[in-house]
């Protein structure tokens, strides 16, 4: 059995963990921290988990989290940069689920991070946690940087298109639509059922973290800097993330179906859906899956390209599960089974 | 492995029975069946099973479904009765979900359901598949009907009050909530999105079909007649059940708490609440728990008991599956882990 | 033009007190104060107003105040207590959304609100303004305590049952539903959308602040002391109450749904549906209506009572709209034409 | 009073009509038909309405409508342009809600539509009701072809850089997200609460009926054919539209929120909002205001406008009754007083 902690217990990527753990065939839970509910058993807090865990959270106690075989870090940023590196040091693998060690530019972070980075040889170090793209060096990795939730949907939608080159990078567009449960567990007005059932809204047009990331990874993948506008919309509902993006042909394709199922063929989870379909969120709920279907609408050169993930699984937990599995030389789909819940 | 078939497999019990079989390891369905959606795969209508199954609808073919260990049916009342004889004649077990074999008294039947029912013998072989009072009867059944959404939260709410003669059973009142799932997946104005979103009603105040349900169970209960006050609603979610039951102490009681817990102490499908916790109906959304909590508001003579379950699952599917698991000798958990999907 | 001033303008109940005045031909909102948004302007936070409003916040300021006409304190328990009686002293009429001046009984008050009470003697002069039972004295009235939501709703659905003697009062039963915006604007993780949607919970079942208030409604219009079980539950949607009250008959009656229809015959905003109607909450949103339904299920003893409101308007801040036509002469019905927005 | 008459009133556009038109000063609704409900009163199918109508549907009669001084047709595509030409003849005027006379193209139309145009001449004499566009011809129409609800938020998103020649009209994009009352009140598997909530598609991605009838609008803007993605969503809401557009300016260009104020600057329902802003469709919820922001994020080249409205509002119901004021010579804001309900 891996021996695992998790730091920020709390938070809804901290539970989601503890869900998706709850099954895992090979995997134990040994320690879960919070700074705010030590001493609280984990049941008391989500009860949905009663059952499941006998854990109570205990403070951050990095000797205690180094007695782990790994320990995921589902915290704000900033708090894994700082227990990091010593966990490391101990050899502990670590997977991050938030946003400290995703970019590689160190002062595009800060800039957008608004604080400095403490740890700038460990970020160099690890290792992008999406397997679509780096499965071999995932393997290997002693440091996992999983990717944020917009950043997952979008990159698997435009991989094929960016990676052959078929498309103008110079003015992508991603319009994408998430659940509230993306904003965190946090007690907000902005969050409040009152402030954002029955209405949508886009937010950080001027402006998202999750820009630079995605940028980078579609740069990478490119080959060189991609020019990209992204406008993240909330949605009134708990979870899902539904990418739409935009690009422009280089030259006419009939194609690209082929291309999506050609390369996303041996995935097991991204699911390239038939031509013509639409995916919907919910078919993702609680499930590991990334669902894509490719469009081009009147025949046009403009490519549409639908994308959807449960922002909570394939978009956080699922996706730090399965980059534990392929660290561990588990089978990359334990504990990964549940089925999307629908209705 | 079971080999299993479901008759009527495009409606919300059918599906969610698909979702629960995906992962159970002794089961292996083999044929599904569906009038209006004959030759269509089932992965096309419900997107969320993609990669679980390889099936399409067949017509419905007593033949074919014989050929079954077992056979459920996810089935609007009336069609069981007309198919189910012939299969319990050879050899087939069956799971009931709808209302056909609920109830004993086949007049009271009638009247409720409007139409003749055509297979009085096996309602009186039937055993009422609800396993915190029938487990020993089930093992060995051969025909179950499975509890309605309602009467299995009712029920097991009132359960330990009733059996041990604390109340006054001449006027229960079970006060439920439902969400509208419980409506099915059929076209109809009144459980469109834009109906019953943002709203909350009462409906079939005058007389709803689970009245005689809920009543036979407690009556056999209380070992003579109750009297009962059942008003259902329609809640603006799409799964879940939260009853709220009042009765009335005949004497003094302060062991209430204790009396739950014991009465469900060996179960692995209730689970009591501590004193004071308000189960919601989000910590059982996809998982096979009934979760209750007993109050005496002010120390009072009044007894409220709050039981909650997913209407889909220990309402329907999941106590199906939970009742095979028990007629064919198996871990009665088996394929029935899923924790509850919170947020 | 009647000169009116809004203490705590930020929350749920004091936008839908602008919202409302934004169409009253008799009224202009000549200030509107916050702490904590000192400065800001009102359209800023609450852009819906765009258009209406030319006001920002301001710190309340009591002289200020004093040259209002009336002035609405939609606060938090403890507010109004300390800013009423000078306002009152200067003849400004005041009416408090908030719970300051419901209670008679000062001590059982400072029980349930855990805080010493300031303003006793204004509690006695107060007027509870539930119109459809204190019309008279509101007329004159100085100081009303508008009632609370949950306390609208089972009062205009209890009463004629009660002040005509024809239930058992001892063990009264309301079973109250309310959407989460009766829980208020401010930041907590328990009114999350992640945390209140697609769920369905009871809540302060032991004891709820509203409890005193129903039972001192109810215990006056019977003449003696009620006894009642409460129990509020969250729904997950906006706006909306709707109460399921149970209650016993002493004798006999056929004759409900015309003693229901001939109290409120000259009511403006109480609506007895037809018989056999159950009412929807969407059917009030928005408007200041209480719309009920009467059933005598299975014509047993048990009287089944469906009442719903718009917790923010006829539950709170168009029910004081009513209150203030009522206090200076105007026609009751002023500015609270809005049709229930449905769907 | 202006007699009106409304043809279709039982879908969600008919039900808004009667909402708005309830406290309408000028206008007295005489008539309203239904084929299927024929003699039920109005007030039993919409309870929201009761206390302000005593109408009962009634099968349509040309002679009575005509009796009218104006007709709404509140009907699917293909009911108007088999009635209206002889209301017309006979002197009604006629504001068409429907589809029928949108499209100046009949060929156009009869392949989107799926039928042939049997009123071909009255397309060509009927004005698009876009008053922000064509008022001035509004005034003098006979009839009105109302537009659609994409269409008039993509249209008043769209309007100020394209009649200013700003931006690269090849290449336009439209991410639309609607509530689900834009499906209608069909009964439809496909609109269910439990198929729609907690979930978001995109659908018609491969053509969609409100493409031509944009494209038509945003090509007159330019003074040329314009090439136009649009990507409609179904986003878990009852009503609202979030139409995200994005385009890329010929030139660089900083005033364009100068340029969006100065354009709307006398429109009483377009509100440009201050620079930065994010409308929410909330903010509009039953109001027929159109709420947008423009940015042009990074300050690179493409500029991105969101604009909000409430698709039975200005979408439908409120922009008909406003081009029912321009048609009457009354204020045009006449009726359309309501304030989004917010929260």
């Amino acid at each position: 059995m891996i021996k695992v902690g998790i730091v920020g217990g709390t938070g809804y990527t901290g539970v989601e963990l503890l869900r998706i753990l709850a099954n895992h065939p090979d995997v134990k839970v040994d320690v879960i921290t919070s700074r705010s509910e030590d001493g609280i058993k984990v049941v008391d807090m989500f009860p949905n988990l009663r059952g499941h865990y006998d854990l109570a959270f205990t403070v951050p106690d990095v000797e205690r989290l180094a007695s782990c075989d790994l320990v995921f870090f589902a915290t704000p940023h900033g708090v894994a940069m700082r227990m990091a590196p010593e966990l490391v040091a101990c050899g502990v693998r670590v997977i991050d689920l938030g946003a400290d060690f995703r970019i590689k530019d160190i002062d595009l972070w800060s800039r957008w991070y608004g604080m400095e980075h403490t740890a700038a040889a460990l970020v160099e170090q690890a290792v992008y946690g999406l397997p679509e793209v780096n499965r071999e060096q995932i393997r290997t990795a002693q440091m996992i940087a999983c990717p944020g939730c917009y950043p997952t949907a979008a990159q698997l939608g435009f991989l094929p298109l960016i990676e052959n080159g078929l498309v103008d990078t110079r003015r992508l567009v991603a319009d994408c639509k998430s659940g509230v449960s993306g904003a965190g567990r946090g007690a907000s007005v902005g969050a409040l059922l009152c402030e954002t059932s029955e209405s949508m809204k886009a937010y950080g047009v001027a402006g998202h973290r999750h820009l630079p990331e995605i940028k980078q990874g579609l740069s990478i993948m490119a080959g060189r800097p991609v020019g990209l506008t992204f406008v993240p919309h909330l949605t009134p509902m708990i979870r899902g993330i539904h990418a739409t993006l935009y690009s422009v042909l280089k030259d006419p394709n009939d194609g690209l179906q082929a291309l999506f199922e050609s390369r996303y063929a041996g995935e097991p989870f991204v699911d390239v859906m038939p031509a013509g379909s639409h995916p919907e969120t919910r078919s993702v709920k609680g499930g590991n899956v990334c669902r894509i279907s490719v469009f081009r609408p009147q025949d046009d050169d403009t490519v549409v390209v639908l994308s959807v993930i449960d922002n909570l699984v394939k978009g956080a937990a699922g996706q730090a599960v399965q980059n534990m599995n392929i660290m561990f030389g588990l089978d990359e789909r334990a504990g990964l089974n549940q089925v999307g819940l629908m209705p």
